[in-house]
């Protein structure tokens, strides 16, 4: 099992404990026979969860991890100080060569600066962008940059745009993915000083299927596969996009259940909205990726559950096996506008 | 009838013709007495239109404009060369001192540029912000920036603040209005240099209620009332918050016709959908002014039916009687951080 890809998962800091991560380990294991996955975190309690599963023993293996980063530690400071935590520890794993890929429902702040300091950029590449599938009407769309790089460069944005198309055809099989950048209007004269000298670099490119701007009432229709933007915006489109979904859900269910009328109503289309809701659940595409990395770092949601564990293996196992990280860098290496 | 309020509504470019501007105006001169409408437009259709109408000819005028601005024309050529366009005619009354108001369903591009450039900035006002009101579960946020002033600097960011403060105040009769800076994080360390900058000046100022930071996601929980963000940021709030609604309830829509027991369940639940979407309609609560200018301009949604044409006369006369824009003119002189 020399090729297997190799997928260490942080099993402390998610909200639904060790237990999903075991038993999304377990089963990852039994969908593909070329992974191998590597547990890090509390030992006794990884073991006595195994204890429980049958599997194959030579394909996993627990590295024990003392020290847990909570939500409300200062990210870059955790990440350098608890040296024994399942996230470090799995991201040294990472950095020495002993597993391609890492998955973790830790928090996003530790999990982008770990991203950075512990496994650290691929050749040539400029900044880390995170970027976490979105639902559309359409096929799923790649909300590139959600990270850490507010106020990128224009050359950082081209970067991602370059990142982010890869990431599509290479996981998703899209074909000649179509890459659009957030813009408040469609002319290419419109936005701000970013998008201006951002919009010709990206028309410049051979490489990437630029289909010009796209406004954000578009993006909900999956206009595009690839939505560029600089990660202050697509930090707030993407937290809007939960937000909103969230309340207006919420407020659907209380319309129906304020008349007798309406909870029968409510019963009749349970159904139709329960295939509503698996139709924009994020679970069975994996988590959001951090690319660029030396080594792929995936973040899954903190209440993420076995099957978004099970999802997310497989898109490590995909990404690795169709040497998406290579292909990164060599693009950046041929192109002409890489640098 | 000398201190009465005059209002001029701009008749050309909305999507429903100019019938609903006749019939809300009609409308809105039996709402209040102390309002006068001025129609620019087509003579001979408002007249026709207007002769099937009941109302008081002494405080209703008919101002002729034969041009019309497009949504596809550049906005500042087409506010420049189109100077018999019911748009520019309205804004010239405007700048004349001949009404205090304008409301128009046209161009939102050449409103803003019109704005600036016919009607104004006031004193000390260095740009003049588009502030939408957006639903949420509780009352309406004021969101401010979404208008045409991209990479604005803090100062201006703090000059916006000040104006939806008082907005809320005066006219939505919000008391001590919660403002909030958008950002990426709760902290005050987070964020893009903008953000950064502009914090501790918010903080600093002691005419307003600033609480922090607001992620994207609680926007739509109402846990401020203005909403402030740079007109880049905004603009993405408020199509995506349009966008994403109108797919939700298509894709709802959808799913509850697609099989029979969906919908006879859709039709038990209609009048509960139907109370939903008035609690989130904005036709009750006017259009987005554009603040800071010399008289008041505001925009309605193209589509606007006769309602919304009615809430925004409302809107113009509470604006104007409260003396919103002596409020913001006087709040810069006597602020120290105005400029």
């Amino acid at each position: 099992m020399g090729d297997s890809v190799r997928i260490v998962i942080d099993t402390i800091g998610g909200d639904n404990g060790a237990a999903v991560c075991v038993k999304g380990a377990v089963k990852g294991l039994k969908n593909s026979r070329n992974v191998k996955i590597i547990l890090t975190g509390n030992e006794d309690e990884l073991e006595k969860l195994l204890s429980e599963e049958e599997y194959d023993r030579s394909r996993l293996e627990v590295v024990n991890a003392t020290e847990e980063i909570s939500l409300h530690e200062a990210p870059v400071e955790a990440v350098r100080k608890k040296k024994d935590s399942s996230l470090v520890v799995g991201m040294n794993l990472l950095k020495e060569g002993k597993a391609e890929a890492l998955i973790s429902a830790g928090s996003s702040g530790a999990i982008l600066a770990g991203g950075q300091f512990i496994v650290g950029r691929a050749k040539g590449v400029k900044r880390a962008p995170l970027a976490p599938l979105i639902p559309t009407t359409k096929e799923p769309s790649l909300l590139i940059d959600c990270g850490a790089n507010v106020d990128a460069k224009p050359e950082v944005l081209v970067q991602f745009a370059r990142m982010g198309s890869i990431y599509m055809e290479s996981v998703m099989g899209v074909k000649n993915p179509r890459v659009a950048i957030v813009n408040i209007g469609m002319e290419e004269e419109k936005g701000n000083a970013l998008v201006k000298e951002t919009y010709p670099l990206l028309k410049a490119c051979k490489d990437i299927n630029f289909t010009g701007s796209i406004e954000a009432r578009q993006i909900p229709y999956g206009e595009a596969d690839v939505i560029l933007t600089e990660a202050f915006v697509g930090n707030v489109i993407i937290k809007l996009y939960e937000g909103l979904a969230k309340m207006m859900l919420g407020e659907l269910k209380e319309a129906i259940m304020s008349s007798a009328k309406g909870k029968i109503g409510g019963l009749l289309i349970k159904d139709s909205l329960k295939g509503m809701k698996t139709k924009f659940s994020a679970s069975n595409k994996g988590g959001a990726p951090l690319l660029g990395l030396k080594g792929l770092v995936v973040k899954i949601h903190g209440n993420s559950k076995e099957e978004e564990v099970i999802s997310a293996i497989e898109q490590c196992r995909t990404f690795v096996e169709n040497d998406v990280s290579g292909k990164i860098v060599r693009g950046f290496e041929e192109s002409t506008n890489g640098d």
